[in-house]
């Protein structure tokens, strides 16, 4: 096998290929200052504020299939309905609007939808809609063809390789903000990376909204544990960016769950209608686990998940209509061996596949999957799991992606090393969605014309004007020869997540923000904070 | 987050559902039958003797792109031409073709190709064949909507953890037909999996052969390393299938590689007229480094490739029309900081998806990626290439897929653990290709409606008619809550794999064979082994 020992002379002989590549100046002083701001590499030709897809979502079922799971969806409202709890102000909005209200206990209604109502309702939401950053360099495009990356959310534990599992800390919290923020591969500051419970529960949304107002100058998701807490970040972006900006454009998202099956709990609705009413934008999951609390067979999960995220969005086209709003799915399946969860397998790949064409078919942005992984490490399961999942929002043409990095241990712990290898993956799929050119010079006839029939290609003129930018090259990975990595001490790949991380942090330096802006922040924390007791429930 | 907490609660509170799930007595046993012959486990229903996919392969280019692509390999073909050496037989099979031939030196020619000769000559290529196994229950089908896993091709090392990295022997070859025999999730049984370099060079192809028809009872692939022990493969098959069948069917297959770029030595040439003489299957693949062997930019790699591969198939089509001919694709890139080529990186998966679309056009069968990767550790790098790489392969809508299994160290090293990972990774495709059936049973609204809004499906009849076969399960992860997992000892996904495949090695018992046939395999070999002196270069 002749040619399959081609590599090896080539990196062990450190031959003419190398020593060019390797000698361009340039790349070099590029390289070296943004590894130092954990930045972009030998990628910074790839890096982007969100990514513009070259490469079109794949659609896996037919218009045929595609309507059946609609019209079961319109089923579901019609014939099954919704239950809403706590927050009679949401009823009487669906009331209004033509849903038929059956009470089911004191705080309980039940509602049907007649099939089409809930579509005709979502036809005021805007099919793409840009979310502000306080950087507007940062400012991210959610919907079409643009495809925002954000860290995972809501882990009550982080993990290291040092220190293991512990409950997260808001010094672990501003950690990951800093880690994203660093990332040039991640456009979002996403929202509660990690639970800080150090911080009384009723307190802690304050100092979460201020670490990515202060540490990062990317977008991000602010509370939405309580209707206040949910006013109070919102009441925070006023400060940042003024009240006029705010109430005309989208600063900041709240990401809601459905209380599945078929019910949208009334911190859910009013936290959904403080957002709306704001003209902020609504992220509207359904956290669908197959047999527990939906369907087990994918296409009647899929169907419930359609028919409660439409519901979430319509609400905030009755509260006020314009006003951003994204369809989600979250779709877990379940080990039969232990009767947990499963992430990063096949069924809920392809649920994804079709809430994607159900979602381009409503016209409305859509979350869907992430870095999904139910492993207790960044080993091998972790990243097999990651990327099964990770692809399937790609390849579904989800536009804000939530979990892009740090998910493990089935969305319990953010670790800080799994957060390095996802950020690397999300690299790559800045290459991969920026597609494949096809033109007279990527054809490149003349660069094998140059030598001809068994001529090397190294030193050709077209090599040379393209080797900068033709490969995403990996910064974590390690594509050494076997002997060179030996000789450095056979590290894996999580030995090198670890030490990226620090190396990240040690470098990170906060973007400047406005003095009077901060102590105003810092102020309004403060009387907030004063203003209750602290809770711990 | 009442809704992220859900997962924790089923598992680790081991109620209703997960007493049901684990209480089938007839689960459990089929699954412990599996388990010891490392079979299929809780997945029996997706086993098959190949996979039919439901999956529509991912179109990348338009039409306009994939016609520049075409142009240009025409163009490289008959502007620049393929040189051919040491096989004056196959000059002349291709002039008489009509093509132009030019003597480069004594025993080379460039021949130079008029746009669309090479795809008239490919006309009478199947596009689809069976591969016969010797259990007529494992043939195989190549083309179309078959998809075909194999093992890795071609490492001279092996690896394990307790071993690290060796130079292969026989009884690691061995080791991996059994391994590989053993997974319901391969189909086929490879060629050469590793180098068995205890055996000498020029007699090793019968002990490999030989491995492959009495460990294996599945498809396989012969020698390519020189004219005599390609015919000395197909002899072998004579003595396992009958001379008669042999001529009328396809039961053995060659690999070939060019010489990349735009050159096809005389030893391939040479094998691929012995292969498809008998009327056997041979695969014509281009190596392509890009940068090195090939164009940087990946539209001219796919150019090149296809032309390549495309002379390599028209040659089997001159030797005997209507022999099984497979179009194959290699493609790599490189790393900007080491010059060494990388895997599992995005612009070869793109390319992959453009050599899906091109070999469609052509309507011939496909062998494309695999789970290619650098890593020197079956760790979080080597899936995380390995899963991009693979899903190329799914997506691109190739037919034939070596190295499916045990790739690692840049195809340097055949790794014990890899391969365990990488089966199981194959069984999670045998879902993801099954696709996602919409009918009224999987819509399953009766089973949302049965408790209504909040209320769980454990124990809906339509929970309990589904969850034996809803999900596929892995043999392999760790889905188990943190506790469970830690005071099981913290095991990661390498330590999991090492157990796995010693385990399978253990419980591996031989397929049954004709013992007159084996005893004149035997005779053969030993006829062979000593009518020549060992060569060990």
């Amino acid at each position: 096998m002749p040619r399959l020992e081609e590599p090896l002379q080539l990196n062990s002989g450190g031959g003419q290929a190398g020593r060019r590549v390797r000698g361009s100046r340039n790349r070099g002083r590029l390289s070296r200052r943004a590894a130092r701001a954990g930045g972009a590499g030998q990628n910074t030709h790839l890096s982007v504020p969100f990514i513009t897809r070259n490469v079109a979502p794949q659609d896996l079922l037919s218009e045929d299939a595609l309507v059946k799971v609609e019209n079961a969806a319109d089923r579901i409202l019609a014939e099954i309905g919704i239950e809403f709890r706590d927050d009679h102000e949401t009823v009487e909005l669906f009331r209004t609007a033509g849903g038929q209200v059956t009470p089911v206990s004191g705080e309980a209604w039940n509602i049907r939808f007649e099939p089409g109502m809930i579509r005709e309702i979502l036809k005021t939401a805007p099919p793409r809609f840009t979310q502000h950053a306080r950087n507007p360099l940062n400012s991210v495009e959610i919907g079409g063809d643009a495809v925002v990356l954000a860290p995972a959310y809501g882990s009550p534990f982080v993990m290291d390789l040092d220190q293991g599992r512990r409950y997260g800390t808001i010094e672990d919290f501003r950690n990951f903000v800093k880690l994203a923020q660093a990332s040039p591969w991640l456009h979002h500051s996403g929202g509660t990376i990690c639970e800080p419970t150090d911080i009384p529960v009723n307190k802690r949304h304050l100092d979460m909204v201020y670490a990515h107002m202060r540490y990062s100058d990317r977008a991000f998701l602010g509370s939405v544990t309580a209707p206040e807490r949910a006013a109070d970040s919102i009441e925070m972006c006023r400060i940042l960016f003024g009240a006029e900006f705010v109430d005309a454009h989208c600063v900041i998202m709240g990401n809601f769950n459905a209380t599945s099956p078929l019910v949208w709990d009334g911190v859910s609705t009013e936290g959904i209608r403080t957002y709306a009413a704001a003209g902020q934008g609504s992220i509207h999951v359904p956290f669908l686990l197959g047999g527990a609390v939906s369907p087990v067979t994918m296409a009647g999960m899929v169907a419930q998940g359609l028919a409660e995220s439409m519901v979430g969005c319509a609400l905030t086209q009755l509260v006020r209509p314009g006003a951003p709003t994204i369809l989600a799915s979250f779709l877990a399946s379940m080990s039969l061996r232990s009767g947990s969860p499963t992430f990063g397998t096949p069924e809920p790949a392809l649920g994804s596949l079709v809430m994607g064409q159900l979602a381009r078919r409503l016209d409305l942005p859509l979350r869907c999957a992430g870095n999904f992984s139910t492993s207790k490490l960044p080993d091998a399961q972790a990243m097999t799991q990651s990327v099964l999942s990770m692809m399937s929002a790609v390849q579904c043409g989800a536009h804000y992606i939530l979990h892009s990095a740090g998910f493990l241990d089935g969305l319990l712990s953010m670790s800080y090393e799994k957060f390095v290898m996802d950020t690397d993956l999300c690299a790559a799929l800045h290459a991969y969605l920026a597609g494949l050119k096809v033109d007279e010079d990527t054809l490149g006839i003349e660069a094998l014309a140059e030598g001809g029939p068994g001529k090397h290609l190294f030193s050709t003129a077209h090599t040379l004007r393209h080797y900068e930018t033709a490969y995403w090259d990996s910064a974590l990975n390690d594509d050494q020869p076997f002997e060179t990595w030996f000789e450095q001490g056979e590290e894996d790949a999580m030995a090198r997540a670890n030490k990226a991380w620090k190396q990240t942090l040690e470098s990170y330096e906060a973007p400047a923000i406005d003095e009077a802006i901060d102590d105003a922040l810092k102020d309004f924390i403060a009387a907030r904070k004063s203003s209750m007791e602290d809770r711990w429930y």
